[in-house]
């Protein structure tokens, strides 16, 4: 192998570009621009917080996502205040999504190094209107299968009222870091002796027994990507 | 009882005002302004996201809050990126505070139709630096008592250096609105014959077994406010 000579990028070839608004002022050490690591959060959640700003004041609301490839997609009425300012396709929406998960309460001796364990990533950009009617249905069936994974193909897809009913935007994966932080509490020696308990409780999403509903066909049966997740 | 003449607030009188940014274009049935319901929502969790606007463009952070009376409180390095801009106390900084709880997936027939069951409060305002040395430490314990309930009073209270090197800032509650959904999928009659299973798989956050620090001595035992919650 020959040596190599010039500066390696700091998070490997397959890293999103640092930028101005994506490296932290604070707590670098937790940000990454690896490609696997940002995918692997996304793919885990299927719910974001998706801000813009209207009026000159931020608004931040809670959207279902999806990814495909390099670009994420969220879905609402047309009539929907973020979708109808996303215009169509063009001048596009300025947006932040962001995703977060939970994985841990930190308990430190000290109140000052409580934390969370948690991964999450941030996505800035500008939204765009989907016009192509087959990335939109393709979009609002990965939709569907983000959140119940092979649900799609077992639902009846939209007709062309629901098309038209629905909006969807895209907002490419361009701008983008995950943040993350694991393991114990960080207390200062000084207080390691103190008399408090330390660690970190674990937190995690779970799903109960499905509930059919109520005019639910007695003979449909529990399918098997339901089965596996209760 | 005298008879009522007048016409009364649509959420009682216990409820926050309506505005040109509280009231949803769309699903205004979703919506609730009763000061209870927001209560209830915010009290069971402690994780928000906190938009922002940076140079035009919006962004999008998870942080802990709590909420003491009709205040928000969150807190960050005074390094940080909102808490520098939010000033000292003024002018403050324009922010969305939203809190999201997911309660269940909703598998409808149709794939239009699929949604999630959740709860959500959105606060719009301005906030501040707390300066106020006895407020900023009462929002910091509280802080701590919102993420595991009677631990502030378990760990060593933040000293003086502690104290000054973390900014609170402020957000009183005032333009907010909770929306929420539950029940089962609705449906189209037309579809209520396919043979698609159709139901709620419920979705709720779970706490694992306490993992205490590993140079935890082994004579502290798990504190009853930890044992209640694993």
């Amino acid at each position: 192998m020959p040596e190599t000579t010039g500066t390696l990028p700091p998070t490997g070839t397959d890293a999103y570009p640092q930028t101005g608004r994506t490296v932290p002022t604070r707590s670098r050490d937790r940000a990454s621009y690896d490609r696997g690591t940002v995918h692997a959060i996304l793919d885990e959640g299927y719910l974001c917080h998706l801000g813009f700003v209207r009026d000159g004041a931020p608004v931040v609301l809670p959207t279902l996502y999806t990814r495909i490839g390099e670009a994420l997609y969220v879905h609402g009425s047309t009539g929907s205040r973020p979708l109808r300012m996303a215009g169509e396709p063009d001048p596009g929406l300025a947006v932040c999504l962001t995703v977060t998960h939970v994985d841990g309460l930190v308990l430190a001796r000290s109140a000052f190094h409580h934390s969370v364990n948690y991964r999450s990533v941030v996505v800035h950009g500008t939204a765009h209107q989907v016009t192509d009617p087959q990335e939109k249905r393709t979009a609002l069936d990965a939709l569907v299968d983000q959140v119940v994974a092979g649900r799609s193909a077992d639902s009846r897809p939209a007709d062309a009222r629901e098309l038209a009913a629905t909006a969807v935007l895209r907002l490419d994966l361009a701008e983008v870091s995950a943040k993350s932080r694991a393991g114990g509490p960080n207390d200062d020696a000084e207080d390691l002796a103190l008399p408090h308990w330390a660690g970190v409780l674990p937190v995690s999403r779970t799903h109960g027994e499905p509930v059919p509903s109520a005019d639910l066909d007695a003979a449909i049966a529990l399918p098997p990507y339901l089965a596996a997740r209760a």
